[in-house]
């Protein structure tokens, strides 16, 4: 029977509840946003004792969908003062999936010392973790594979989150035990730092398995999933993502002139080819030691990650995603693909968000901290954050603590969080998820790259501001339903275009929640998630004047299209204006 | 006639304009917030090109009213985000004054370097001033003279300003001269800066004068007004304020247990005696080459100001008052007078407020960064400030942002800005006026310490939370009417305590203005100014979540009283519900 782990940091004690009935159907983010929005005080601070952390995996992690294996975490961000939730792929999501762990809330502060968490099928307990403080996040997963057996997923924060600064990201490993799954965004790491959870090992042994109610439905809901995947061009094996990982978008925006470049001051980068998806798959392919099609955990048809190797055909860092190589590449003027592999690997190794990270940087080359394009001076600031210097805690609160420190009105932030790797300027649709999302800026929470520039669930001009935010509204309902459901976002590009792909993803929810859900309650089901964090923001503060795109995008003109966001204020208060009345 | 010059930075160009009529009876306060809230897009960057600085002289600054040289800045803060108005004695606001000037609206940016507004009788220009740069503010006082006379105003600001840092202050002179007198508090400072206006230079030879609508009344209201000075025991020659200065106050706050000492850890500081107004007065007894009853402006009768000297009888700095003495002195665990008033000289020669200086060091020691108690370590902190190094930056950006950079919930501030020297948890009105005031946790916005602590005005309870919100709302309003009218806000004590000031006060502005107000429209007034400003906040996205005290003093309770802050949310927001519906 599944359960919910309530972890009590100040007593460092572990309960073991029943899953509420109002839980029952949730799972991922639908999970974590309910219980922070039932158990968390909106206005509390993010790093004080009232603050908490959930952590859920989707409701089919753990099952043999394919590409299901995501994991929530969510709590009051300390970057954007606001709800989070952080998802990511790892196999740590299927192990708790497959104990019927539907949720762990973690709550309270430890003032003595770090703590690690130890769950597997006989329960779950607090021991003290000093010992895997000032560590690189490499050095804690091989400590504790070590320590607690190969077959154990792990959950950890980087000495950023130590630090308590907003760029820390929470860690999960790979499919081969890297530290390298990122709940990234949003500061969550910081927050388990403030409570002194430095870790989690999962262990599944003798674990029960996800509960599916109806195996028939949910092996045909399985197979039409499997089968959309594979048959979409972006998706299948051997397609784009799979054989140049997400950074095959590199020459594609740049192409649209959607690619933000040197903190977000022109639409195309010089530098692009060679920082592109296709670069990557030449070195893999030159070098050795590297991998193309990577799966970040067992059961993904995607396997759209990669292993980046050094010159030497050895292993550098997985992955070099396409968010990353933009962030830590063109948004800093950077065109040299080692440096930006290593720039991943640090981010990695102390744990925060690639995005947050380059956003961050991108405005400090733009105050002359180090000049644009200087990749080993990026590498020199990735230091500074390790070691916590005062350089280290400005960049390691992020962009926009890092533009106010520097007096500069350049920052491509939304509720403080940086913006992602397209323009809103030359792609209005996603600017819009940007502005309006209940997360902050977040290329994820509605995606409508897919019709805008994929021509992917149809097809709309990138340039115009019209309609763009009934779609991103639209994406942004569809997404929240995905994000609890287990799979991994880019299933959307499969369900948007192949209607069996959709039911198989309705189906497969439904048997293992014993729901009868049509396609057409996707999204209302998502809204309803929506509500949830939108509540929370407004409990928190939010208005509609933080629904609003940086100032300066509002009258600096970007290359080549030379467009501003001009899609008005009052076009943006419509998207939640049902909902916040 | 009455004018207003704008200067429009981005041009180069000074326009005079005639006031419009409904800005006729506005003058310091109500008229920066006035012109702020009509012109100043609310959710604009503070920094960018769409906020404005307002400069204005009281309305009696310039007359023989006593005490009534005061000038009001105003603007969109980057310290809080919201409307702020910042107000300071000098000399300067009463050349204004008798330039007729009723308000100088600074817009637009100069992105080519330093800029210099030079203003007479026959009207203004801006001149090239890059060599102002990287001078302390006693340097560039000095230039300033040396090249357009003795007998000229000047406001300028500090390298703080031209960092844009969020606690960079307006200098403006005092009666000898020194860069010594601020508005200080909520950046404004940064606002020049980020505009280019470094400094202004006033002078009023051959000006006509304030025009006096009633010469006679106004007669009778200044005698009415001096008398109620020379009486009151707080305000009279030889009386409390004129004998130690406003530090009168550290033993009375400190025996009350109101006294924050070591970053609002406690009400009670050891190291009070020694850095009381009794040991400035001792010290400049003892050692010569300073002075108490040292005036801001000339005609001033309480002259509440002082000038520290160093052992060897030379001169230090001016002033250490109250505030400036608790937050560098108690908030820091410091109680070495000297070091405190180094420190008091450093923020003056660097152009930052005194306030958010102490708060902002005393997280800093909290922290660890430097050791509580330590003054030379502080006074290496201000160094850092003052180079702009990345800790610098840090600092100089506040209270808020300097916990934020190392992960702390014990951060002192509402709205961002730093609280003054009154425990809100000991004395809770002025915790009310702290949490509700327009303007962030500011003292002077409702200076009810007057009942809670100096039996005037009335008694109160300091500890009780019972009718705080209803005092302090009153206390709010009838400030905004003095900060609007040039008067000092320590006529307070005179005109709460004596009804014939309050005449006093009332028939000086009518003589000049040719209203006909009378007392009880004071308060009435004064909310009409704070409405503006409420509405402001409000369109920049401020909620009543923005009314709240920190939430560390809602559960760590203060020593000696052992007390928490315990007046209710719901309390709280009875205060403005009946403006903001």
């Amino acid at each position: 029977m599944s359960k919910i782990y309530r972890v009590n940091m100040t007593e460092k004690k572990v309960t073991v509840e029943d899953v509420p009935e109002k839980y029952a159907q949730l799972g991922g983010r639908s999970l974590t946003s309910k219980v922070v929005f039932d158990e968390v005080p909106a206005n509390c601070h993010p790093l004080g004792p009232n603050n908490k952390i959930v952590i859920a995996p989707g409701i089919l992690a753990g099952t043999a969908a394919p590409s299901s294996g995501r994991i929530s975490v969510g709590g009051k961000s300390p970057l954007t003062g606001g709800i989070k939730e952080a998802n990511a792929g790892t196999p740590t999501a299927q192990r708790l999936g497959r104990l019927q762990v539907k949720a762990i809330i973690v709550e309270g502060l430890a003032t003595d010392g770090a703590y690690l968490l130890k769950l597997n099928n006989d329960g779950a307990e607090l021991v003290p973790a000093d010992d895997l403080k000032d560590k690189l996040t490499s050095e804690i997963n091989k400590q504790l594979f070590e320590q607690y057996g190969e077959k154990i997923g792990i959950m950890t924060i980087g000495v950023t989150g130590d630090y308590k600064m907003g760029m820390a990201g929470v860690c999960f490993n790979d499919a081969e035990g890297r530290a390298s799954r990122y709940s990234g965004r949003g500061g969550l790491g910081a927050v388990l730092g403030s409570k002194g959870l430095k870790a989690m090992v999962v262990d599944d042994a003798g674990a029960p398995g996800v509960e599916i109610k109806d195996k028939d439905l949910f092996k045909q809901g399985q197979k039409k999933m499997v089968e959309a995947l594979r048959t979409h061009d972006v998706t299948k094996p051997g397609g784009a993502l799979n054989s140049f990982g997400t950074a095959v978008l590199v020459n594609i925006l740049n192409e649209a002139g959607g690619y933000p470049t040197r903190n977000f001051s022109d639409g195309k980068f010089e530098g692009a080819q060679p920082t592109s998806g296709e670069a990557i798959a030449e070195a893999v392919q030159k070098r050795g030691g590297g991998m193309m099609g990577h799966g970040c955990h067992p059961g993904c048809v995607i396997r759209c990650s990669n292993v980046y190797p050094n010159e030497d055909g050895t292993e550098m860092t997985s992955a070099v995603e396409y968010e990353s190589t933009w962030a830590l590449g063109a948004n800093c003027g950077i065109d040299n693909l080692d440096d930006i592999a290593m720039l991943v690997h640090l981010c990695n190794e102390i744990g925060v968000d690639t995005i947050e990270a380059g956003v961050t940087i991108g405005v400090a080359m733009d105050v002359g901290v180090v000049p644009f394009g200087d990749g080993k001076a990026a590498i020199q600031l990735m230091d500074e954050i390790r070691r916590g210097t005062p350089l280290g805690r400005i960049l390691g609160n992020g962009a926009w603590f890092t533009g106010k420190a520097y007096g500069t009105t350049r920052v491509p932030t939304v509720k403080r969080q940086g913006m992602p790797a397209y323009e809103p300027r030359a792609v209005k649709g996603i600017g819009v998820t940007y502005i309006t999302s209940t997360q902050g800026a977040d290329h994820t929470a509605g995606y409508t790259i897919a019709p805008e520039i994929l021509s992917v669930g149809g097809q709309v001009d990138p340039l115009s501001p019209e309609g763009k935010v009934e779609l991103s509204k639209a994406f942004q309902a569809t997404t929240a339903f995905i994000d609890a459901s287990g799979y991994c976002l880019f299933i959307a590009f499969a369900i948007l275009d192949i209607p069996t792909g959709m039911e198989g993803m309705v189906e497969t929810v439904n048997a293992v929640l014993g729901t009868d859900w049509k396609p057409e309650d996707v999204a209302p089901l998502g809204m309803e998630v929506l509500k949830d964090e939108l509540l929370f923001n407004k409990n928190a503060g939010f208005t509609k004047e933080d629904d609003r795109p940086p100032e300066f995008m509002r009258y600096e003109k970007l290359p080549p299209h030379n467009q501003v966001f001009d899609i008005p204020d009052e076009e943006l208060d419509k998207i939640w204006a049902d909902v916040l009345k």
